[in-house]
């Protein structure tokens, strides 16, 4: 894909035609017609139309052939069995950007797919863009664009891209409530050509952007997304991610609603660690993160001092800043002496700090105290709960000049510190909220609202680990036995336990003379590694080994067995490592318990891939068994380092091996001396289609 | 605490008095006298003041002595210096209730409790009862009593009952935006005298009560809350529990708010299974859950039909409703089949039903698609999203009558199935939907609280397992070392590893000879097990019991040790077993997974004890280790009903003994042939004041 082509022909055209146009009320022709009349006259706007000599007071033309200039952008409002032609003629008559609107496409199957893959093949060869098909077109309040119908959205700094069009009534609506406006919207649908990461790549220099929000249910080219909005972030533009799909319900909606595989809801994840996007899970989530984004700096770290105008209050709100993730500590002796000092009435000094007493007699106490707590460097934000600001605006208008003073103090508090502020108020229909929330303070009805905008602030402050390129392709994996797995392991460098193959049992008694007891027996059915039943642990002797290849002869009649020493590398913890390949984001590194711990304890982390040692090492300490590593019970310390050079190996190679869908070492056992693998295995891509981008 | 005393003299006095009313605007004095004078003249009101002659436009009196009656409630607004003082005299004079509306007292520190213990006295000793102090009052809207400054609500049937008074206003407007009305509010404050069970307990009987909703840090008498709860249940009024202190910032918090310890969150998690109360985290969560409660049917299972009028709106429903822990099962093909026959335009049938489409041409398809849903069996409760009701009601009033009748079509679904059916709306401004607010149907803004609601419902429809009483006190144990904990194992009946207890290398060997090799020693310090170093595992013959001995005499100098048998169990699961005693809600039983990875897997379950087998068993499939109890990885089934007994004969004894503060086997290895205690414990309270009711 091409990311480097221009968009401007889709959002800034000098003149659209409409396909479509209507006067019924209700129809979509006519939402759009409307919308694009307002662009009127600096964006000359014509109508085609075979049927209709008129739309809307104005003549329409039965083809482009009437026009006074070939339209930059045709806005096609056909039904589905005449679109592909009808973009034919526009993109043949020499049209840059078409926005397809029907649906009836990729998300009906795979038929629909080769359709619009053909219109978008069609407008890639003339040198044009294609938004859609199933879409709800494309606004853009800087250049006065609206080809989009229904949607009336306030204009500001937000650019919301989005694949479902539903959602920007949600999302518009919710917007305005948070004083939020909009730059552009995109509804990209089916993406069968401008996708998602086209359009985040080109918002990176659109200057009117500030933040962008996301809604996405396929990601045809994953790295493609997640190196857009990377480039987003160091731009200064926060990305808010809403890809659902998180359930096996939810993806497999996605798939009924798209046609297209909704990617795995982890690895998205590990693409929005990679690109610094912050991902949300509902529109009332996806409104409230990029609010935050938009309005608090950025905090150093998680401890937050929540202040309170009522006991129940603070209590409800350090369970509600510690459940997302921030952490509310006790303040220092000489902090609390500070705000016991500053403050008339006696106040609670811990934290949360309760203020009760001292903001009935003055509101402005809350800003001071505010300040002491920023500035003590004790905390990193500060939460106000309770009736910040109208503790007696409403009861008494005499009193309103000093919470209209607090408004201020705090705006310039903020502004002074550069800290983030949140409030959450229990009097959501006093003036003076309102007051504060025009003075760009973030005020909340629900705690729980406070709570996440400071975690999402802190989360937006995490570096982002990047966003890896996929080494070109080597030559191709074949043989995928378990000899074959351990082989390729152990040729990557990580120490393997050492074993032998062997047919029969004579040589397995010679291997395990070699090898010396006790040894374990692994029963190999063709190539593979048997499931049940094939792998006889602890064998001490000969008589024992013996034994053990007569029983798994009679039950599995096995072609092979290996024969392997028996680790005792004492106190140790067994890892699972992998890469898979996944068909949005390419090769993946996973890591995980391993062992008996893996089906257990549901402990996995994953990152894109590949990972260096350092990339390998943090993916590891993310693991809940991570903080085994560190030594268990006063244990030495384990080779942690070698269990993270093993998986940045493995990443190496998996990354330039895309016929390898699955690679995986579990158990890696990781001891102080070292680490080993016990097991590997290797599984091809059946279906040959190499996702890695 | 004697829980059947009347509240009516609180609830319903035949007339009032005030001490502190005043004519100040702004003044708690004025807010009180002002609202109860609203329940003039069917209940008189009075005012006592020695400095006031007159009040609100009417004379006071300098005592009690001049009126015309003795009132039977006393509303005390006067500083917390004379409020014991006042409270005595009214309790002479005969009154039955007092209000205590000044802080400073229980709350501020161990004098401050002392004094607030003596006012609780005098009015118990009175016949009379006393709210408060450091509360907001009292309202009761059947009786038309409003002893609360501040507060109006609406009136209803739901029974609010807060320790925070600030927290009535919040919930307060909320209600409102739900549609709720209360019957009545009662702020407990310190609960000095009347604490909330006993205004739960009063609740039972309360005819205009039909749910109860509740604030709490402290509970000063756990089980009677948790008795009071379980009646209000049986009496098919749901209670919704707000109790913070999940975070220790929130337990901290909490403390210095009221100076009461806040329970352990997770024994108020199982008070809360006991009874059947739902337990919240915060005011939005609690004012949805009960707005739930009042209008929803309880499902009879998990299982949500989603129906969609847009399709990203359903895949985000999706992964709601399963984040809220419910299910969006597929539906089986007949199902299917019956609404893609059932709607004229083509829609989608998995789950969630797609119904854009055929919404669009008529919206009473929607109450057909959810009927049939309901009908099938295939799910059992329904959330539609998008916009329902509104998909064509504010763009053409032509189309109005349809969404009209789609209001009153879903109205008689719920009626008629009694099953529960919940909307999200994306035009929540839309007349559309005042219309089904104002129909009872349950319609949010936010698919969380939709599918919030669901689960609510749900927790709601749970069995209670019921609040155990505690067995009377037997002899108090004494010996507390490791041997004697031992020995208290076995007495209860738990197999024990064999073991001896032995003082020198002579009786070691000896031991060892007769328990038979590889042995466990453990070195003890006076009567209890070494921490660190003092356990030898595997002792394998005499040489090395000898170096075991000399090694931990030279490290520990232990007085003596244990040598043990080395179990070898086979497949195991190791569980940590015991009882601890909490200070609110006493003896409770907690189960968990063991030895090493009871750090490492923070899996625990809780009940109140005592439980008997059955309830040992439930608590120990509540943990996530507990899968493995059925056998792991084709493995025989383990011995669970060895560990159930071992759990339920521990709560036994515990539950007898106040005075052990803490009893523990773990490991408890559990295997195919049974269970064995590796370790015991047992620690005393060490202050004495052992707190189980």
């Amino acid at each position: 894909m091409d990311l480097t082509r221009t968009l401007d022909p889709l959002f800034a055209p000098s003149s659209v035609v409409v396909y479509g146009a209507s006067d019924i009320h209700g129809s979509w022709g006519r939402a759009v017609a409307e919308r694009l009349l307002r662009g009127e006259p600096e964006r000359p706007v014509y109508f085609v139309s075979e049927r209709r000599p008129e739309v809307l007071g104005r003549a329409t033309m039965p083809s482009l052939d009437g026009l006074p200039e070939v339209p930059e952008l045709a806005v096609l409002v056909v039904p589905s069995r005449v679109l592909p032609a009808v973009a034919d003629q526009v993109l043949a008559a020499g049209v840059r950007a078409v926005v397809a609107i029907a649906a009836g496409f990729g998300e009906t199957g795979a038929a629909g797919r080769e359709v619009e893959r053909r219109m978008a093949q069609a407008a890639q060869e003339a040198g044009a863009v294609l938004l859609g098909p199933n879409c709800m077109g494309v606004v853009d309040t800087g250049s006065g664009l609206h080809a989009a119908p229904w949607i009336d959205l306030p204009a500001g700094d937000v650019a919301f891209v989005s694949q479902s069009g539903n959602l920007s009534i949600d999302f518009g609506d919710r917007a305005r409530d948070l004083a939020l406006g909009f730059s552009r919207f995109v509804s990209v649908g089916n993406q069968a050509d401008v996708t998602v990461a086209e359009v985040l790549a080109d918002c990176v220099s659109h200057e009117r952007t500030r933040a962008v929000a996301v809604y996405c249910e396929a990601f045809p080219d994953g790295r493609a997304f997640g190196r857009a909005a990377l480039a987003l972030r160091e731009a200064g533009k926060p990305v808010v991610l809403l890809a659902p799909g998180r359930s096996a319900a939810g993806a497999r909606a996605a798939l009924s609603h798209t046609g297209a595989l909704v990617g795995d809801s982890a690895v998205v994840d590990a693409m929005c660690a990679a690109c610094g996007a912050v991902r949300v899970w509902t529109p009332r989530e996806m409104a409230e993160a990029v609010a935050a984004l938009r309005a608090l700096p950025a905090p150093r770290g998680r401890r937050v001092g929540v202040i309170t105008t009522g006991g129940g209050n603070g209590v409800i709100a350090s369970d509600a800043v510690v459940a997302a993730g921030m952490q509310v500590p006790v303040l220092p002796p000489e902090t609390a002496q500070l705000i016991a000092g500053a403050v008339p009435q006696s106040a609670s000094t811990g934290n949360p700090v309760d203020l009760i007493g001292a903001t009935l007699s003055d509101a402005r106490n809350l800003v001071s105290v505010a300040g002491l707590l920023l500035d003590s460097g004790a905390v990193d934000a500060v939460a106000v709960t309770g009736s910040p600001f109208s503790m007696w605006f409403d009861a008494d208008e005499s009193l309103a000049g000093v919470e209209r003073d607090s408004v201020a103090g705090f705006r310039e508090l903020v502004d002074r510190t550069a800290m983030p502020v949140v409030f959450t108020t229990d009097r959501p229909s006093s003036p003076a909220v309102a007051e504060a929330v025009a003075a760009g303070l973030v005020v909340h009805r629900d705690i729980e609202s406070s709570a996440r905008a400071l975690r999402v602030a802190w989360d937006a402050a995490a570096d982002p680990s990047g966003v890896p390129d996929e080494p070109a392709a080597e030559q191709p994996v074949t043989a995928v036995g378990y000899w074959a797995a351990r082989e390729a392991v152990t040729a990557l460098g990580i120490p393997v336990v050492p074993a032998e193959l062997v047919h029969d049992a004579g040589q397995a008694l010679a291997a395990a003379g070699r090898l010396g007891y006790p040894v374990v027996l692994k029963a190999l059915a063709g190539e593979h590694k048997s499931d049940a039943g094939g792998v006889v642990l602890g064998v001490e002797d000969e008589a024992a080994l013996e034994q053990a290849i007569a029983v798994t002869t009679e039950r599995l009649a096995p072609g092979a067995w290996t024969v392997e020493q028996m680790l005792d590398a004492g106190p140790s913890v067994e890892l699972l490592l992998g890469c898979r390949r996944d068909p949005a984001f390419g090769c993946v590194a996973v890591a995980g318990a391993g062992g008996t711990l893996a089906e257990l304890a549901a402990d996995t982390a994953v990152a894109l891939a590949p990972v260096d040692a350092d990339g390998a090492l943090r993916l590891l300490t993310r693991l809940r068994c991570g903080a085994l590593l560190g030594g268990y019970r006063g244990g030495p310390a384990l080779a942690a380092g070698h269990a993270a050079a093993a998986l940045a190996a493995l990443c190496r190679f998996a990354a330039a091996h895309p016929e390898i869908a699955e690679i995986e070492i579990n158990p890696l056992v990781v001891a102080a001396g070292g680490a080993w693998a016990l097991d590997a295995r290797i599984i091809l891509d059946q279906g040959g289609s190499h996702a890695g981008r």
